[in-house]
């Protein structure tokens, strides 16, 4: 086997589970973001990818392999090609030699469409699930963490196709506790949790998230087990304001409060008094440029994910497109838009009508939102759209106009009342998200005419789901959320290898002879076990059986003198002395009742 | 299943298993030479996975799995960048968002390098051998026969490192024993034959062919079994020259005879006492090019392969790169090179030094070759280098100069005598290139540095090896090989499903009732089975079961009252009545006979 240990941790690598794939000679970095998978590696991919074919298949899905070189044409026709190669830009491209553009595909919904397109004729022929396990490639801007943000990385893909609403939901059902199922074999805690659709798009949709400290998303969710979403999608009661001490309407010098804290101290009133308008430069996919002007309560944050949803549904409004930029701009950044720039920090909801019309871009140029729980303020203080100034006492659609727009905007926080119920608080856990379900409905197949005759001889276009698992991120978050001091504890069921047996001394010919038989009779049985026979130290062989993380170590030590070896579990380090005759039943139990356990939670 | 099959032939096909898998739904194109591989074909495709990794594995390979994406700096430090994308231009490159060159992988010799360069240190590690099953990428000038040559394909490519020339030849006699069982298994009709190593590099290397009418390859072998090579790197001894009717050097008058027909009927001799001179423009991938004149007996061709190889063997002389083109070049092309063109038709083996001269380009400029068996003509007949002139009686080193170099450059023809056994004549067969293994030696371990240290404490290069299957044109190959005018028929081991159900009649109660159960019981018993229930007419469904080429079709139609049913096998179209309880165990036992008699053949 091609195996190397590091004794030290990589420079480049900055959380637990990349240092140790890196260190025990699971991957090894080729480019940025682009890893090869080392046999040990493979092995562990394999068998997460059996998980998922076999909930797949279980699930009445049929694999296939679409390709990764996709034409651009699909992708102008379904209008993704300037959001994925330009706005976004994750998506690399290349030209061949006849000068034509190919994409290599970060995701299939295109190329699955335009075959449905070609093959589905009746409702006779529905539903279909098709899916594949496949190396997908995104142009990232920062990648990072080793297998969890790459450029080249393994995904599970599905997409289907339904006659209605009625049936994409079951199949959205079934694809929920398909993935449900590939988590808990997998030997993983998770949670799955409602989230946002991003540039997929599409109604409904929700996350799978391996819980990890060091997980890039945040996750809210209730004791109760009633909501969890991620924190871009998740909804709150906001904490109650407190009621105004200032009953008239009046302007106030406050020199020197630009910030919330500031103005608060300064009048000395409760950020929930406050309305705060926060100024957003978005630019949509098709070159359009717009400032938004966001009015929320003083104590609340804007969630930058809903703020674009929203700007993107009145988008068609002003003939843009979906995708959106958003930077917190600075006096510099507003001088390429007016003349007089906004006094950043004192800015007024319903910014004053002669600065909009200072603004020299093209119409709309300007749109002002408010946070739905910020209109139910009274007396409240805000900007006096004068630099120094604030006014207090103010009241929507008296002295200050009400924004055009009143959405949610604002970003849950942990310890905000739940919706659902406000005895429940919101918690928050980190978690690492590793698959995501969507009802996409017709957003593909209308764009690009993929229709089916339904029953009563009518063309209609197909309803769509698409469903995903990122393989090769899962196997790492599994090691994000099981690993200690001395290495990698890898779950049962998707461990590169069951045991290992370690000869202490391989000059003692006993030792070898033991070994070598009981490897021989385990893999036999179906034990997926691996032979140290090195010529190293103990100590040595101990230190790597720990760091690669197979569940069970097997030493031909002392103990053979009593006809026994030792079996030390690595999860536990429990150690158990066991007869030489009983290791290959003992270990096949003890792995049959792992996964069975897992099968059946 | 997402199951469609079509009438006629699609009009972009030009082979009967590219015609016959996009109408019976196995494949898609997506785009030029990219195909979507459908359930029917994916299961084809993880079959011969299967068979390639279970002969892999007993070699003792390691599977793991190597980006796609490349860093070109890898490429640069080969050698190969220019080659692969400016002189032959077959590699897709890319630049990424920080205008990084990357290529994707045709092949990975760099990638493998730069893994063992890092992880192999001591000869205690060695011997090291390394495979992946993975999609590869080739820009294709002239992407055609479906997927016999697309530009996204898949492909096992292995590599070997080994200590010395012994250990690579014993990794390779292993890999061309792992070659012909992938083949048996797969129930192929194939030829392992010798062939040139091309852009790959290295010395030994052999192909296996798949032999079929419609194969892109021409095979030249011997009954006797003792000799096959693909015809570029085939070797022969030529036909006798007959004895010159020219016993004096004379300068003739020979008017309009630019071909050597016409200067054999002019002269009245045989082409076999004639030597006649190609010009060839020859363009190194440093941009140099140089002009070649190649002299061979008139009955004899140019082999283009072995003229690269050579001159390529001569490239490092002039500091040039091992890719060439060749075109034979008219007045016109000539233009360029010399003031004063070469009498096309009429050049002298030793074109006179005036005209060398007058070569505009750079040295050397020109080059002359003479192919071995035309060193041993005496009084021969040749060009004057003038315009209408020939010479004839005329000796090497008497009256015409001896080129510098003499090399075999010379294509070997069905009817050649063998080498090995003049007795013995070549024979012409035509196939399709599904295996390919190479020594490359130390090319790559020198080129990026690949070292270890031998038992001597010295340090070396590592010895290579590189062993590649076309997994996806394997398949395809298996149907050029094996088809009727009804479609497919698939070799059992490699068949989507082994049986398919047809119900005649979904109307009769009976029939479903026994299909139903027939059904889950093969499939139970690890029958692949089909079950077409669709409400079409028998013809139909009977049509389509033949079309995809199912090698056991099970009717459930008129037998049935006998308590049997009809198995109709694919290749032979044998009709069985089969007692329902027997089905399984028949079945079962028709594979495992088939299967086991291709091991062990």
């Amino acid at each position: 086997m091609l195996f190397l240990t590091l004794r030290d941790d990589p420079a480049d690598a900055e959380i637990p589970s990349h240092k140790l794939l890196l260190r025990a000679g699971y991957i090894r970095r080729i480019g940025s973001g682009v890893y090869a998978y080392l046999p040990l590696m493979w092995r562990v991919l394999q068998k997460v990818s059996q998980i998922v074919r076999e909930e797949m298949n279980a699930a009445g899905a049929q694999e296939c392999l679409l390709p990764q070189l996709q034409p651009a044409d699909l992708w102008k026709e379904s209008g993704r090609w300037d959001t994925y190669t330009k706005a976004e830009g994750i998506m690399f491209s290349l030209k061949d030699r006849r000068d034509q553009e190919q994409a290599l595909g970060p995701t299939h919904e295109e190329v699955i469409t335009t075959i449905a397109r070609d093959m589905i004729r009746s409702y006779r022929q529905l539903p279909q699930l098709l899916y594949q396990i496949q190396t997908k490639f995104r142009d990232e801007i920062r990648p990072r963490f080793g297998l969890m943000r790459g450029r080249e990385f393994i995904m599970k893909d599905a997409y289907s196709f339904n006659v209605d609403e009625e049936s994409l939901e079951k199949t959205y059902q079934d694809m929920h506790i398909a993935y449900s199922n590939i988590l808990r074999r997998s030997g993983l805690a998770f949670r799955d949790v409602q989230a946002d659709s991003g540039a997929i798009g599409g109604s409904a949709s929700q996350e799978f998230m391996v819980l990890a400290e060091a997980g890039e998303d945040e996750v809210l969710y209730t004791k109760d087990g009633q909501y969890a979403a991620n924190v871009e999608k998740a909804v709150s009661l906001p904490p109650d304001a407190q009621p105004s001490a200032f009953t008239n309407y009046e302007k106030r010098e406050t020199p020197g409060t630009e910030t919330i804290e500031k103005v608060c101290e300064f009048l000395k009133c409760s950020s929930t008094q406050l309305v705060k308008n926060v100024l957003y430069e978005t630019i949509f996919d098709n070159g359009t440029s717009v400032l938004v002007l966001v009015s929320i309560r003083g104590d609340q944050e804007v969630n930058d994910v809903k703020l674009q949803n929203e700007l993107t549904k009145l988008a068609p409004k002003y003939d843009a497109k979906t995708v959106i930029k958003l930077a917190v701009p600075d006096t510099e950044a507003q001088a390429k838009w007016a003349s007089k720039p906004l006094p950043l920090g004192y800015i007024a909801p319903d910014v004053a009508d002669d600065y909009i019309k200072s603004v020299k871009n093209i119409a709309p140029g300007f749109l002002r939102l408010v946070d739905k729980t910020a209109t139910d303020l009274k007396n409240f203080v805000t900007g006096a759209n004068e630099s120094g100034y604030h006014v207090v006492g103010a009241n929507w659609g008296e002295q200050v106009k009400l924004p055009e727009f009143a959405v949610d905007v604002r970003k849950a926080r942990p310890g905000d009342r739940a919706k659902h119920n406000p005895e429940q608080t919101l918690e928050s856990a980190r978690g690492i998200e590793v698959g995501h379900i969507f009802q996409l409905g017709t957003k593909y197949s209308i764009a690009m005419g993929a229709t089916f005759t339904n029953e009563q001889g009518e063309e209609k276009p197909l309803l769509m789901g698409c469903y995903g698992v990122g393989v090769s991120r899962l196997a790492q978050a599994a090691v994000e959320q099981s690993y200690d001091k001395d290495g990698i504890i890898w779950p049962v069921a998707i461990a590169p290898y069951h045991a290992i047996i370690t000869i202490p001394n391989i000059n003692d010919a006993q030792q070898v002879e033991i070994a070598e038989k009981l490897y021989t009779q385990l893999n036999q049985a179906g034990v997926e076990t691996l032979l140290d026979d090195r010529n190293e130290r103990a100590g040595v062989k101990f230190k790597d059986a720990d760091l690669i993380g197979i569940p069970y170590r097997i030493v031909t030590g002392r103990a053979i003198a009593n006809g026994k070896v030792e079996v030390v579990e690595r999860k536990s380090r429990k150690s158990h002395e066991i007869a030489i005759a009983d290791v290959v039943s003992t270990l096949n139990q003890w792995i049959q009742s792992v996964n069975s356990e897992q099968r059946s939670q």
